[in-house]
């Protein structure tokens, strides 16, 4: 089983208008609600795939009882622990051009229910064989939080993927992480910041450089994603770079998320180097043909799939 | 006992951002829910000035649920029809400059739930003695819904305020209540179409033609805003102007409803005209002088009120 942790889960709110204008008042033509976080993304991809998962993580207050409503009707196994605090929102806005959003901080989290969250995880781990951490962290959980849930997860003998940034990931890469997919602006920054600075930080689009950092700061294999149809993975001492053989146009929210998912599954199957890799960019370019994160297009999988193959970097 | 109808209230958020610019995405840096829709904000105010105030109307889903949690967390006496649909939200994003808004169009609403809310007003009728009716009616209630509601309040021999624009507002002047507020970009427009055109219309800012117009349609008397600081108001054959003496800067939203508040405070005591006009600016304007709607601030109220008065126009 493939556990999934989204520590700042969300609901996603898609408003349908004319067109955005600064200072003035929309008539929303359409509203559609989605299960949103990382992590949950990851579920309901694995739970379409068919992988067993199971969806842990913070949820509050209406919004976060939304998120379980939705979840329960499309059918992907959760176990989340309630917290105080109300679930963000996160509203994206979509007229003829691209989206203009707005990303609600999320619920403060206390630290008694921090407790509790690993007390619960520490039970469910017990019967996963792959753990999932995605995305940012709420206010009140501790930066190494993932730290010490991958600690957690490496005293059983679970596969970890961490597919997060900043300090998070930067704490969490020191706990040993199996697969780490660093994300953030700037890759470079981000793990050097606090560390010995790589000596190829600066030269440019090139992510090599921060991708070794990362594996010398204690991941065991990391996978970047240049945009949702190409990566660049270090997988010990080889070094790959994956191409998707079509550009798929349309929504890139998720895409990252489709990516992990096929990661995880390759985990959990012990399916080895590349050929994972492969088809976490074909998940990752279907995922694109899909009009909302958290869900890939099959027949564009299908169809990309037996094309793509990684390549010695 | 004054009745507020709300029949597609809101959830009204408030994001606070540092600059909204179009197709980017945006950290909200702060996050405000209240209460919302016309009728709501009416009883907020009179519950707020400690008059008897019950609010009904129509409300849904998780959005609905925590619509109710707030007015009650608020001691705002409620009794809602629930319906299957979710409650609308609205969205207002502010920064330095003006709000950009973004309105839901809320649910649709079945034949079933709009005849089991006429029954639940019918009961809930017989103990008030003024009805006030606001805002726009929600997908699936008939246009003639407000005519409906008067025409009952008018058996009962309570009193009635209807603020509404369109159609709603064409339809509900039929049934003649004893108030009517009309609003909307156009108010000569919304009161011509499908009548005899006022001789007035299309005479600029002058409103006096367009609220004669409501009054031959059936009003006993019209109330016009012209901002939160001056009405025009036509009372049988006197017409009225009322002007505030200071220039309130701060949020509009809500200035409409606080007169109208004013307006039912003094049809429930039975006070006579113009006082009620003088009483309504002096509330508007201290809405305007409160962060959100459905809030007046008393400080402004108490130090406008002895200095409004009403001019015959």
């Amino acid at each position: 089983m493939i556990l999934t942790v989204t520590l700042n889960p969300a609901l996603d709110v898609t408003y349908t208008v004319d067109a955005v204008s600064t200072n003035a008042t929309h008539r929303v033509r359409h509203v559609e609600s989605q299960p949103g976080g990382k992590g949950v993304n990851v579920a309901r991809i694995l739970h379409a795939a068919e992988e067993p998962v199971l969806a842990t993580g913070l949820l509050g207050g209406v919004t976060g009882a939304l998120v379980t409503a939705l979840l329960d009707a499309a059918g992907v196994p959760v176990s989340f622990v309630r917290i105080q605090g109300e679930t963000r929102r996160t509203v994206a806005v979509i007229d003829a051009g691209e989206a203009t959003g707005f990303l609600e901080p999320g619920p403060a989290v206390t630290a008694a229910e921090w407790e509790r969250f690993v007390e619960h995880y520490e039970a469910l781990v017990r019967v996963a064989r792959v753990v999932v951490l995605s995305g940012s962290l709420p206010i009140g959980v501790p930066p190494d939080a993932y730290a010490v849930l991958i600690r957690t997860a490496n005293a059983h003998r679970v596969r970890t993927i961490l597919d997060t940034g900043g300090e998070a990931l930067r704490h969490g890469i020191s706990a040993r992480p199996d697969i780490a997919r660093p994300y953030g602006e700037d890759i470079a920054g981000l793990l050097s910041a606090g560390a010995t600075p790589a000596p190829e930080a600066g030269a440019g689009y090139d992510d090599i450089g921060p991708a070794r950092q990362a594996l010398r700061l204690g991941a065991h294999a990391v996978v970047v994603s240049q945009g949702p149809h190409c990566l660049l993975a270090l997988t010990g001492d080889q070094a790959w770079r994956v191409v998707s053989p079509e550009h798929i146009t349309g929504n890139v929210t998720g895409a990252g998320d489709a990516c992990v998912a096929a990661l995880a599954r390759a985990l959990q199957a012990g399916t080895p180097w590349p050929a994972p890799l492969a088809d976490a960019v074909a998940m990752s370019a279907a995922a694109v043909a899909a009009p909302v994160a958290g869900v890939i297009d099959q027949d564009t999988y299908r169809r990309l799939r037996p094309y793509v193959a990684a390549m010695t970097a």
